[in-house]
């Protein structure tokens, strides 16, 4: 039987070798639990792509699972170190918010981890959480970890606003690889706007990229709900000028 | 018994988290087949690039690997979507010539997959190309995925050309990241070319890195058989200035 | 029993496919050996970028790993082809010094791998270092792969110097990701230094990055025991005009 896999979320990169430290403990402490990768490039101490990334994907990954993130711009400080059993997958990582989307849950439990002396101050991702995530694909029960939390940082996607006449107020919340801006807002099934209003752009609703002109400039809705704006065959954050927090109007 | 892998191409960066949601996918329906990144590098929309990279590689695995290969500007448009059995080897992804290296195989069989209404339109390689993976990998055969395809989209290297002089003329395919040009000439064993112009340089041919001066310019034949055009401890690409498509003689 | 893995360190990025082919070899050869990515994002031909990752992280992997080291600028000279058993793991790879963290242990031995006729001279990583990486996962003993060689490349992370008023000056090794710049000073527990000069700048030491002020650079020792040069949320290469080789002093 193969074990559900340790899936690993940073912002190290690779090439320093710290991603590297944390897999040879892991390696060492889970030998028969594979090890996945699910990015090492979220930008630097970006808290709110590491939040996005893990809100796309861990609720897919099966039952069991154990998501190893660390994107920890606090090591060292107070802030708690947690590990979380949240709808069947467990997670590792800093009391930051970068946890959240598991943390909304109902279900949702959560301990603070103890963080041992010889812990480096600077590297938790090797000396607490990389420990822990294995204890947790080896069957270690979570409460053995450590006691239980009731407040964890939890940061919530900003909700749009919807003002007098019905328009939907709400915000680009990051720009991905291929230059496409995802917002805030997700219609609802069958209650697609008509009309999107970015800076003094006005672009025009679509079902999917091929029904925009090459180099033209639409909103859609994106494979997990939100809308994003997009310029087929072309990077619609370069050229509408966009950035996180541009704010967006759909009617 | 370990199963082959289902191995990853794509050009989606890491950081977004469309990965990991196909990696969520796979390892829920194939909780026991090992995946193996192959490259999430590939420029956006890079499909000469995805091609090239994948022609170096997929007879290279085991004989029951499968190649999960996204790189799909028409994804949402009419174009197909793909599984393939090519010696021993399957591949899935989109019918834009990407996956044309086991294409041209003599015992190359190809099935249009069903889009599922469900599937969202900007996100096949979730919710298409990764299941039909699992599907391959566990084991279902390929003619219950489709019906078969008699005329995918198959994408060629353009051959050289050789003149009245006897010399051959070609063209640059790709840059590597050491700067190394890739050119369409492949040399037949024993037949090696002596002189290679590009723009205004002439190269001579050595037989490996070493046999230049350092920051010598020269062509010699890369380890897949194709002409290359590198400059020892240095970035031929950029002392050349050298593009893709660019004209290479050979006599 | 899932056996130790072959991990994979190399400069050759994802996007051109060499990494895919060399995984290709090992899957065919070793199918049932995890593979595990170390890096390949290594700048292209730092044998010390390599070898500084490899130091922090060969000794962390469980007894039996097989490390596959490919940063090899010297590939086809006559630089020796080596493969390695140190403490335990095995590690295979150029004879350029990169390799160098597992030949000091005092039970390393290192034979030179015979190269066969029919490998690329360009591209010994798929030819030779990764059939060799399978065989050695798979059991067979390192003196079936080659002579005994008593005097491979070994590469020193410079040592520091002692003045005759107690000061250390040693200088800048790496600059991480986050800007934070390794140094080849490591402090004896409770022996920290006071203050550490670099260039212009007098930087206090503290404990961990939390105890600075943002935007404060500080000295603290980091994770691997080497005292680093650190800006809170900041980038402290780019802050201070730091770079490789740079002299740092510690009082």
């Amino acid at each position: 039987m193969t074990p559900p896999p340790i899936t690993l979320l940073t912002d190290f990169g690779t090439a320093d070798g710290y991603v590297a430290e944390m897999k040879g403990v892991l390696s060492t402490l889970a030998p028969t639990v594979p090890l996945l990768d699910l990015s090492h490039d979220i930008p630097p101490q970006d808290i709110t792509a590491a939040r996005l990334a893990l809100a796309r994907c861990w609720r897919r990954f099966p039952v069991g699972t154990v998501h190893l993130v660390v994107v920890d711009p606090g090591v060292g400080t107070s802030r708690a170190a947690l590990a979380v059993a949240s709808e069947g997958r467990f997670l590792v990582g800093p009391d930051n918010g970068v946890l959240s989307p598991a943390l909304f849950a109902l279900d949702a439990q959560v301990v603070q981890l103890v963080v041992p002396e010889s812990a480096s101050p600077t590297f938790h991702g090797r000396d607490v959480f990389a420990p822990t995530a294995a204890r947790l694909a080896t069957g270690t029960p979570l409460d053995e970890l450590g006691e239980r939390l009731l407040h964890p940082v939890r940061l919530r996607t900003p909700a749009p606003r919807r003002d007098a006449n019905g328009a939907l107020h709400g915000e680009v919340l990051t720009i991905d690889r291929f230059g496409n801006a995802i917002t805030n807002l997700m219609p609802a099934p069958g209650a697609h706007p008509h009309h999107v209003t970015v800076g003094m752009h006005a672009l025009r609703v679509v079902r999917t990229y091929a029904d925009a002109e090459s180099g033209e400039a639409v909103a859609l809705v994106g494979s997990s709900g939100w809308l994003e704006l997009a310029v087929r065959d072309g990077h619609a954050a370069a050229s509408l000028g966009l950035r996180r927090g541009d704010r967006v109007e759909a009617r």
